[in-house]
């Protein structure tokens, strides 16, 4: 895929300038030092040659066929470029020329203009307002990022041209090879979820290394994201949304689901390793090429020093990984290579005088301990420390069966040692707890690639009934249904609901709750009334008719003094909830990834813990359980000091159906089922109240 | 204070070898290259001269008096070692040497003894088992640590040689200029606290950093930090004590207190900036060193990158600091001066092609914004970037009167405007949200720095009551206060205790019942029942005599069924508590800290969500009102969606009322008030059941 963009047989450099410092000067060079072996053909009207190659007035009057078109000519005449471009028969055009989408409404349209003419014959384009690309593989530097960088195994997308620079400069500081430096610019037509699309197949590519500002359609980018990271790990730092992140929200669930929530959940659902400081990127981005996976997350510390030991083996811990310790008769027989005073427990400590010797024995005996998945070395600087020969010594044991990360902590004094362990092959951080948290991004992905399959299920439901109730009231425009109408829906999609029905006197009041059965509860139940508690609109606990008739009495007492103008439909009647402990679940449907069902336990976890999980929709039965687990509340739920725990799978139930109902209907733009109220493990849960939103029908 | 050791006038090495890689060697060989201006004296019986100096058999036999004496010799002769510098009249003593207290009983014996000896004698010693220690002003090399480092304001503490020798290599590569260097090894004698008193009066010292491994003795140590902490940050790595952290405790407040978390609270009382990780302490460390505190919160970023921008806009929020945007007479000013691309919001954006002079007008108008308190500039390398210029012209604006933290991104492209950074004093990081952090630990310090002077409240008490019943309890071995004695306790301290009395039959349960006012709330005491609800043993509501008489009877029904031997004192009988929120405010004895505070809202937010906060004892009413505030649960302590809070003074009141009393009874060991029932502002706080364990009197 993309092969005329990513691996082209001749280049065309539109805009080709002689002037040094020149855009379009630069990326000719880059062009021809970077060692292209195919034809370089620069076009500008005003040269005849550039650079020592033929210059031509147009791309067409070349007469031969050129793969990729590499446009940097001013803004106003990159239009002309591109038809140029299509017309010479191109396979794929990178607009570098600035002054499009970025620059307000005329670039934006200008944009589109020359976006659609490239799709009108089926010829992909990257930018404008971009870098160019890198291929390290066949030696192509269409860009003017730099100088060929060292080639590898890391795919760089980036977004932001400047942040591009960046990385290239960073990855060559910390011996990281490159397979394609991509910039993605204004992504006018090519995006990031078609360069994972076809990064995911690339052979060159073992990592997929991204920064995005923005993603250009959550649905796509899950997709080929979980593609993607099926094959090869893809670790993204994404910028900041602090702004855009403000969005009004009638729901709880929408309140407490910020954007960046939604990322959060749509990065987790997809595999994607998000790194959350620029530090981080390059820090997961070595572990993962350098390293093989963790099969687990047991992991054994080599030391030369007690403190920095513990320091790591806390770092550990709190990462959510093991400590271990060697199988008894590895330990014993390591114990016979070092000094009695050694420690062959976990941190292993080789003591302050330890020779190359002992890392490797050390090692050794950690590579060959089927109880240990990964291995951490420190090495401190001391007298009697060798450090460029110790990482020698341990990078020649290094058998690629199980992750091993190095700090090596100093400066000067164990630079020798640090360069020696990069060349190796052997990721290493200033830092230990550095080496940690790559350490738990490596587990983290390789517990995500041994996850079971998805496989949602699909309840029986009654679509019709829910589709007759919504259409209805987008016809009408009353957007925002209340307890009756979301229950109603609900009740379509199996859940229960209390039995009721709405009354418009106080006998008939009274009439469907001798049906339904005392205690009863009444809400009243008026599109202008949302908070009903406050206007004293819900009676709970009515015991009897006669209760019944004066609590029906009372309330249209209050509303008419409290809210007179209200339009009243009725009272609702239906039988009390038996009582059970009260959860939160809901949906909010982000713009770009669609809905992301909520779970929270009620009240005051929700609304001042907010103590709440997301997930992406559509779930599965074991992300629904999931969700519950990732609470710090999931204790209550499952029983405490030997209470009874509640029907958890009565609430991942709820959730999948959800997940089903706001699958199945886009039109639902928000949902909050609070509360739900959940029983013992047999006892069934129940919609104790409800509302939703729709969106209007125009949009 | 500590002279001899640090600037002494003479140097003798007794253990001074010829034979290289020695340490007796390598510490002599550091003397004379680090340029010590003074005599220096080898001693060693079998040698005549080393490295080209006179050695003597003795240090007496010497015959001058020499100030220093840094004694290398082999564990079994550093006795003699120390005796034979004592009666040479050395001021103060090292002990290099290996082999005590780390190694078992026999070396802790024998450091005990040298230790003792040079006490008797009124010198200070240093070590055994450390490093040595540098002082550069005075060209001081008594060490194996490495060469001479840089000279500059930052004196370095390490618990650990490994640590000591990894700062100082680090040091050099982060442009971190050192006062002194000193390596504590054993702590025989001389420990953390003594260097801290020292070296907060150290003119040559701006910042104090340190390793440690244990504190010796927590008292002190938070006296001496924080008299230390008043002059100058002390930056401190505390390695973890994971296993020690396992302590048995009895009470919540004791299961919830760790000793990271006493930790914590010494630090955080002290003004010690804690590093969590060896990275932090060196980003930490050149911040302080390098930059003036800032004045408030305000952040302003400079940057020629929107993406990374945003990135650190996000991490200022996230930290809690606040980004700001320039006064809008300057912000006009200085747009003047950039292109009309350019933002003069927050971020500054100076644009990809930046110059030099763009950054300077951005960092002139900062600099001279009332409204900004610290300054963040971010350069990533773009085409027409010059990182040296930059970073020259940067610097050459500085005034010194509010931070300026940099972070060039990028590798060798940046490098040299890295390096002018560090030459002018401007701390620059990797990755920009380091200096985000850098900044965070530099406004958390200027904000300790002005807290107002604490004063503890001494509230009238009872004394005398409280000690008869603690003293009664320790003689008979009674350690476990239930709730009728924890009670009259804090009723000596001024709290309100509901009014009641301990009856033995169910005649006299009625009349306490009488006196006090129904309903009455009634619990068993027996010194062998815990949990008494369990059991039956509380019975509360009682409206009447006849259902006091029936609750009687069925409670003592109840633990003759369940509880046949435990011994009965009797029915304690008390008025019901009105009702309220539910708090615990409790103290668990540190053995280090001493007794630490804590506080959380009851039930389920103290047991499932932890949302406790704790404070070494004694408090001040600021302190107090500042650990509900660090609670998540705040928000329901006053008052949400409208409704009344409680009174927090009166829970404020209570934690110093325990810190009073558990201040003037060492014997309280844990204290829990379990629930602190508190209504709203204006009522009263009742302790609503209590319970305390005491040390026993061997202890």
């Amino acid at each position: 895929m993309l092969d005329s963009l990513l691996s082209p047989k001749s280049v065309a450099v539109i805009g080709a300038s002689r002037t040094p410092g020149k855009v379009g000067h630069d990326i000719l060079a880059n062009l021809i030092s970077g060692g292209f072996a195919g034809p370089i053909v620069p076009v500008n009207p005003s040269a005849d040659e550039v650079l020592g190659l033929q210059c031509y007035p147009t791309l067409q009057q070349y007469g031969k066929e050129v793969e990729l078109s590499v446009i940097v000519v001013p803004r106003n005449h990159v239009e002309s470029a591109v038809r140029d471009s299509l017309d010479a028969g191109c396979g794929a055009i990178i607009v570098i020329s600035a002054g499009f989408k970025e620059t307000g409404e005329e670039g934006a349209a200008l944009e589109k203009k020359i976006a659609s003419l490239c799709k009108s014959r089926n010829v992909r384009m990257l930018g404008p307002n971009c870098l160019g690309l890198i291929n390290t593989e066949t030696k192509l530097n269409a860009s003017f990022a730099g100088l060929m960088p060292g080639s590898g195994g890391v795919a760089v997308i980036s977004q932001s041209g400047a942040l591009c620079t960046a990385i290239l400069d960073q990855a060559g500081a910390r011996r990281m090879g490159l397979s394609k430096v991509i910039s993605i610019g204004n992504k006018a037509d090519l995006s990031e979820v078609d360069l994972l699309r076809t990064l995911a197949h690339d052979e060159q590519t073992k990592v997929i290394a991204g920064y995005l500002e923005d993603i250009s359609s959550g649905d796509n980018f899950v997709k080929a994201a979980e593609e993607a990271s099926s094959f090869k790990p893809v670790v993204i730092l994404k910028s900041g949304t602090t702004v855009a992140g403000l969005r009004a929200a009638a729901s709880h669930t929408g309140v407490l689901a910020g954007v960046d929530t939604a990322y959060g959940a749509a990065f987790k659902r997809s595999g994607v390793i998000r790194a959350d400081t620029f530090q981080e990127l390059f820090d997961f981005v070595t572990a993962f090429s350098m390293q093989p996976l963790p099969k687990g997350k047991r992991v054994l510390i080599i030391t030369n020093a007690g403190g920095p030991g513990t320091m790591v083996a806390d770092a550990v811990e709190k990462a959510g990984l093991e400590v271990t310790s060697l199988n008894r008769a590895i330990a014993a027989t390591l114990r016979e290579k070092l000094p009695s005073a050694a420690s062959t427990g976990n941190p292993i400590d080789v003591l302050g005088d330890a020779d190359p010797e002992r890392y490797v024995a050390a090692i050794e005996a950690a590579l060959n301990d089927d109880e240990v998945d990964a291995i951490i070395v420190i090495l401190t600087p001391q007298a009697m420390t060798r450090p460029a020969e110790t990482a020698r010594a341990i990078a020649s044991k290094l058998n690629r069966q199980k992750p091993v990360l190095a700090s090596f902590m100093g400066g000067k004094g164990v630079m020798p040692g640090r360069a020696e362990l990069g060349e190796a092959g052997l990721p290493e951080y200033d830092s230990p707890e550095r080496a940690v948290e790559a350490l738990k991004a490596m587990y983290e992905y390789a517990s995500w690639k041994q996850r079971p399959p998805r496989v949602v299920t699909r309840f029986p439901v009654n679509r019709r009934r829910a589709e007759r109730i919504i259409t209805r009231h987008q016809r009408t425009g009353r957007l925002h249904l209340g307890e009756v109408k979301a229950k109603s829906i609900l009740d379509a999609y199996g859940f229960r609901i209390p039995e009721g029905k709405l009354a418009s006197s106080a006998d008939e009041a009274i009439e469907i709750a001798k049906r339904v059965g005392f205690p009863a509860a009444m809400k009243i139940v008026s599109p202008d009334i949302v908070h009903k508690t406050d206007l004293g609109g819900v009676q709970l606990n009515l015991a009897s008719a006669g209760k019944v008739r004066d609590a029906y009495d009372l309330m249209m007492l209050r509303i008419r003094e409290k809210a007179p103008d209200a339009r009243i439909e009725g009272v609702y009647v239906e039988k009390m909830v038996d009582t059970g402990l009260e959860v939160i679940i809901g949906m909010s449907r982000d713009p770009q990834f669609g809905p992301m069902l909520m779970f929270g336990l009620g009240g005051i976890f929700v609304e001042v813990m907010k103590d709440v999980t997301f997930h992406l929709a559509p779930i599965t039965s074991e992300e629904a359980v999931q969700m519950l687990l990732a609470t710090r509340s999931y204790e209550i739920l499952k029983g405490k000091r030997g209470q009874k725990g509640v029907d958890l799978e009565a609430i991942a139930n709820g959730l999948q159906r959800i997940s089903q109902l706001t699958t199945d209907f886009p039109e639902i733009q928000e949902l909050d089922i609070n509360p739900f109220i959940v029983g013992e493990i047999g006892g069934a849960a129940v919609v104790a109240d409800a509302r939703m939103t729709l969106r209007p029908l125009s949009a």
